[in-house]
């Protein structure tokens, strides 16, 4: 395939400059890059003649010399995936990760990687059409799964049984002709969320994904943290009590058991059919099955069972947070994914057991938030961040 | 004061460099700096002019010039403090980190922050007396606290009663007349691994600190982390169970009241007094009182009681261990502080239960290790090197 990208470090950090800040005039740059002028033009002209930087017309006068705009290039197009909580989501962004297009469907990931892949390749083929491009500049995928970053497997992923190990990055880059990665889509999140959401002003913060897998990314000291083996905030199957539900995984007593999706819907069908819940009740009997969107209506509405539910999922969480925020000490906590409206009985509840248990220092000053973005759209973002640092990398 | 230290971003490096690496030929840190050859030489002159850098004789040829040896000038002196276990420790280092003198005497912390600090002013006073010295370049200070770095006090230290906010960087300040910080002694430990025993290697991993008061140091990326208001690590007041036993800081179930000293102290008693031990029975009626120690050799020499009280605190540590873990991804976890001998029982049922409980991707090749360096070793190194960082930085 052929490859785009930065020749030399300069080239790289004006790229990044370009994707984070938008247009900005070359006189500008020059000064932000400290290169002298003359360099500064013959790596604009390298980028320019990839495709990946062009002019945007003439910048606003400044009393000096003109100067022109300098942007990312129209050519340059991110792929981003996202797999989970019942659905494939695609989208496609421009160089400064605005999403341009985007597709949205059901999927049933227990039909194995090669159907959702092969789905994976036929979206982003339409929205590359559509789009009137050849080529995409590069994708990154976000899955419900620890991955490993460096071949792009997942790894014993519970939330998708089958896929332990199938080469997703390499079956779609063969597919796209593109440089492809995969990541675990907590962190993809989590980056989403530092580059355009409430995790913007933070160096350290902890992004907990809820929904059908429950994990955490972990931005400590800007960056994303991996971790050793990139497995770094897979926090969904610790094992909060010997005794307690079975998880999907095998284990018994795990935070997904519960406190993911499943479980919320596990108990509130269990409270609609032992007469604890009329709401509940009548809903199961109009539809014959529960969602965790029934469930968060019902809490919503005031039904004393569904709000049981709810905070008993949160002081569970809230547990398991009240160690991981002793650890590593961030500066605000956002809880993601959350269903629609359950947020306030959710937040009150984490927030009561946190500062009850945690040390002052850590917690004195530190807010536990709902996200400016959803997360399907922070994941999006975040996963076109990733590829995009990959692509804008010294080759 | 008096202040010294690098002026330029350049001066720093090669402060830093000479520190961490040993003297160098002049001809060898012109190519590691990539600076001009003249650049260079003004740069250790100033350097020089400070006492900070010094001429070690000639370097082995080449076979090109000659050059001369520069080092770390033998007027730079560290000193390192740390209180904790019933000990108070002083050392002074050479510029290279190395240990040159050291006072260990028995303190009480009970006695308050003044005696002690006072007590740390004379010990220091001592060692700078005996090494000829006017002033130390900087002192660095390792309690078993959470500690605000930002003022260099400790925050509701539950080790060190009627510490809290006590100014003990400002005091030592005033009467040392030099550059003074304070730390978390987890912290500083897990920094002397990293600088010159079993961390060294490793860009990512938590150093545990057993004694009297549980803590723990996280290296992430090469670097200490300490969170967003240098609270990370403090895992010792982390709720294992409602119920517990009651801890120092006045709530119950704590790490720290399951897997301190004083609790396998306080459960060895107990088993001495029930008759289910005749090796610590006999030490108690000998002494009138059992320590870490004396829990230790017994568990060493086969006593299962002892052998079980090691195995219970072992296995409440692994529980929390498991989550941490789980959370950041370490590439290895090195468990200081243990008293002697008991290291192999304890390292046996950590593992047990972080193997069985972590995921795959997690712990699949990640090693739990004793340290090469005692825990005092550890945490004066780790002390002289943050305040070196500290100082050895430009102005």
């Amino acid at each position: 395939m052929t490859m785009v990208g930065p020749e030399t470090a300069d080239q790289a950090r004006l790229l990044r400059l370009l994707r984070d800040d938008g247009p900005r005039s070359r006189v500008e740059l020059v000064d932000v890059l400290g290169l002298p002028r003359a360099r500064f033009a013959a790596e604009a002209d390298r980028l320019a003649a990839q495709g990946l930087v062009e002019t945007a017309g003439p910048a606003a006068s400044r009393g000096g010399r003109r100067s022109s705009l300098l942007r990312v290039g129209a050519q340059v197009r991110f792929g981003a995936v996202l797999v989970g909580d019942g659905r494939l989501r695609v989208a496609l962004t421009d160089g400064e990760l605005n999403p341009l297009t985007r597709i949205d469907e059901p999927v049933d990931v227990r039909l194995g990687p090669e159907a959702v892949v092969g789905r994976t390749v036929e979206l982003l083929g339409k929205l590359r059409a559509e789009a009137g491009l050849t080529r995409l500049t590069g994708v990154r995928v976000a899955l419900p799964a620890p991955v490993a970053v460096s071949d792009g497997t997942p790894v014993s992923p519970p939330a998708l049984p089958g896929w332990h190990r199938f080469p997703v990055r390499d079956t779609l880059a063969a597919e796209l002709g593109c440089p492809v990665h995969v990541d675990n889509d907590a962190n993809a999140m989590a980056l989403g969320e530092s580059h355009a959401g409430t995790g913007r002003p933070f160096d350290d913060f902890l992004y907990v994904k809820l929904g059908d897998a429950i994990g955490c990314g972990l931005v400590l000291g800007g960056s994303l943290h991996r971790g050793a083996t990139s497995g770094a905030g897979d926090i969904g199957h610790l094992q909060l009590t010997e005794d307690g539900p079975l998880c999907a995984c095998g284990n018994t007593g795990c935070v997904e058991a519960y406190c993911g999706d499943a479980a919320l819907v596990r108990e509130a069908v269990t409270a609609a059919r032992a007469g604890r819940s009329t709401v509940l009740a009548e809903r199961l009997a109009a539809t014959g099955a529960l969602t965790v969107v029934d469930v968060a209506a019902a809490a919503t509405a005031g039904d004393p069972a569904a709000q049981t539910l709810v905070r008993d999922a949160a002081r569970r969480l809230g547990q398991v947070l009240v160690g991981l925020v002793s650890f590593v000490n961030p500066a605000i906590v956002i809880i993601g994914g959350a269903a629609p409206g359950i947020g306030p009985v959710l937040l009150a509840e984490i927030r009561g057991v946190v500062y009850r248990r945690s040390t002052p220092l850590a917690t004195g000053s530190m807010p536990i938030v709902l996200p400016d973005l959803d997360a399907p759209t922070a994941a999006l973002i975040g996963a076109a961040r990733l590829i995009s640092d990959q692509v804008f990398t010294t080759r």
